[in-house]
C-alpha cells in the first residue's frame, strides 16, 4: 500500500502527465469523430467512459486482445467474476476495444499504416477523456533471430530495415524522419518482471520493423522472391550483428508516435519461429496459442505490480 | 450465350493464363502454410476448394466482404437461395474469405503491409489451386478530391504521395521500385458497366496511395499535425492537377503485385467525402453504408456481364 505522501506525489505526477497531442487544431473542434473506432465526442461521454485508463495494451489480433482483457480482468480481480467485456468499437469492424478497470485493450491489425490510424484515434480518445499517467504497451508476435521459438523480446530500440532507429514517413509529399525512442526505465521494469516470473526466456534487444512480411523480411516463400538463401542469411546475420533479436511490423510508428505525444511506451513480442532456421510458421496451433499468451502474462504481471504499488 | 468456337478460344486463353508466381522456391516446397489464412497445402485440398475461381474481389472490411458475397451470390444466382457463406479463414482473425461459385471475396485490413501479406498468400493459393484466367478487383473506400461524396473512382494509375506511378519497398535493406500499372482494357470495361448502370457518378482517374491516413493524407485532425490549412490545400490541389481524384491506402502494392504475377487487376473505390471540403467523415451511417455498396453494385454488374458472355 502506498502512503498518503506517495499518493499525493502520484497525483501531482499524473497532473503533469495528461495526454498531450501535437496538434492545436483538436482543441478547437466542435465535434471529433473517431471514425475507425465508431466513437465521437458528440455521441459518447469519453471522460466518463475512459477517464480512469492508466494502461493501454495493443496488439494485432482482435481475438487476442479480447483474450487479454479476460486474462487481466480475472488475474488482477478488476471486474466481477464471469463479467463479459463487450467490444466498445462494435459499431465498426476496423478495430476491437475492451476495457477492465484502468486497463484498455485495443487491436490494431497488421502493419504500420493500420496501427498508425488506431494510434491517432487512441491518443485523441485519451486526450478528450482527460487521461493522465498513461502507459502504452504493444503485446505482439514476431519472428526471432537466433532465439529459441517462444522467447519473448522486450524492445530496446525499434530499427528500420537498414537497422537505423528511425521512422520515415511522407507528409505533404516530403520525407519526415522521426526517432523511435522507447522508455528505458520501462524496459528495465518489464525486464525485472520477467526475471520475477521465470516462466519463459525473455531478452532485451532491438526490434526490426518492416513494411512487408515476405520480401521485406527476407522470406524465401512469398509469391515474389528475387534473392537467394545465402543473401537472405547474410541479411539476417547483419541484423543480428546490429543487435536485432526479432522482426515485426508495427514497432517503429508505435515508438515514434508515443514518444511524440509524451506517452511512456514499450514493445513486448513473443517470437513464433527462429528466422535463421526457416520462414514458415509450422508449430502446432496449441503451441503457438501458448506462445501468444507469454507477452500477456508478462504485461499482466507488470500491471499487477504497478497497481499494488500505486 | 457463347458459341462453341468462343468457348474453345476462352479455354485456350485460360490455359495460357494460369496464375504465375515470381518465386521458383514455391514449386519445391513439400508443404506451404498460408499462415494468415489458416490454410495449408497439406491440410486443405486447394484445387478442389478454389480451382474454379475466376474473380477475386478484395476490400478492407471483413463485414463488407461478407456482404459482397451475399450480394453477388443472390444477384447472380450463384448459390441456393438463403445459402450461408461460411468464412473459409475461420481458423484465424487476420483475414476473412468467402466464396460463391467462381467469385472469391477476401478482406485485407487497412494499409499496404496488411494487403501485401494477404496478396502473397492469395496468389500462392490461386497457384496451388491451379486457377487460370483470374481477374482481381479491389472494391474499397477512399477520400475524394473535387468529387461529390458517393462518387465512384475507377483507378487509371495508382500513384504515390509525390504523384509518381511507383511503389517503393525495401528488400534485404535495399530500395526496390516497382511500377503500378493496371489493366487499361479492364478500366474501359468497368467504365462501360458504370455507364450502363447509371446509378451514381463514376469517373476514371488517378488514385493516390499513402502509408498514413492522417498526416500522410494532409489531414488537419490527427493526433499530430505540423502544417497549416493553406499548405494542406496546396498539396491536395497539386494532387488534383496531377490527375488524382481519390486517396486510399492499398492500391499501389495491389497494382504492383498483380502486375508482377500477370493478373488482370482493377481498383474501384467510392469516395466517402471531398477532402477539399474537410477531413472528418461525418455523413450519417445509412448514407455511408449505401455509398459502400456502390463499388459492389458496379463490380457485381461487371461479373454478371462476364459470366453471361463466357
Amino acid at each position: 500500500m502506498a502512503s498518503a505522501g506517495n499518493q499525493t506525489k502520484e497525483l501531482e505526477k499524473d497532473k503533469a502527465s495528461f495526454v498531450q497531442l501535437c496538434n492545436p487544431n483538436i482543441a478547437t473542434l466542435k465535434e471529433d469523430v473517431l471514425y475507425h473506432f465508431g466513437l465521437s465526442t458528440s455521441t459518447h461521454d469519453l471522460p466518463a467512459m475512459f477517464g480512469d485508463v492508466k494502461f493501454v495494451c495493443v496488439g494485432g489480433s482482435p481475438s487476442r486482445m479480447k483474450a487479454f482483457i479476460k486474462y487481466v480482468s480475472s488475474e488482477l480481480g478488476l471486474g466481477r467474476p464471469g463479467e463479459d467485456h463487450p467490444n466498445i468499437c462494435a459499431g465498426t469492424d476496423r478495430y476491437a476495444m475492451f476495457k477492465a478497470g484502468p486497463v484498455l485493450s485495443v487491436s490494431h491489425g497488421m502493419g504500420v499504416p493500420s496501427i498508425a490510424i488506431m494510434l491517432h484515434e487512441l491518443f485523441k480518445l485519451l486526450y478528450h477523456a482527460r487521461c493522465s499517467g498513461v502507459t502504452v504497451i504493444r503485446i505482439g508476435t514476431s519472428g526471432g533471430i537466433g532465439l529459441e521459438p517462444g522467447s519473448v523480446v522486450i524492445t530496446r530500440q525499434s530499427v528500420d530495415a537498414r537497422f537505423k532507429p528511425e521512422f520515415e514517413q511522407v507528409v505533404l509529399g516530403k520525407r519526415v524522419v522521426r526517432r523511435t525512442d522507447l522508455d528505458e526505465q520501462l524496459v528495465r521494469e518489464l525486464s525485472e518482471c520477467a526475471e520475477g516470473l521465470r516462466e519463459f526466456t525473455t531478452v532485451v534487444g532491438n526490434t526490426m520493423c518492416t513494411l512487408d512480411f515476405y520480401e521485406g523480411q527476407g522470406r524465401l516463400d512469398g509469391a515474389l522472391c528475387c534473392y537467394t538463401e545465402a543473401e537472405k542469411q547474410a541479411y539476417l546475420q547483419a541484423a543480428h550483428t546490429a543487435g536485432v533479436r526479432n522482426i515485426e511490423m508495427e514497432s517503429s510508428v508505435f515508438a515514434a508516435m508515443c514518444s511524440a505525444c509524451g506517452l511512456r511506451a514499450a514493445v513486448v513480442c513473443v517470437t513464433l519461429l527462429d528466422r535463421l532456421e526457416g520462414d514458415q510458421i509450422r508449430s502446432p496451433h496449441e503451441v503457438l496459442a501458448e506462445y501468444q499468451q507469454r507477452p500477456q502474462r508478462l504485461v499482466g504481471h507488470f500491471i499487477r505490480k504497478c497497481l499494488a504499488g500505486a
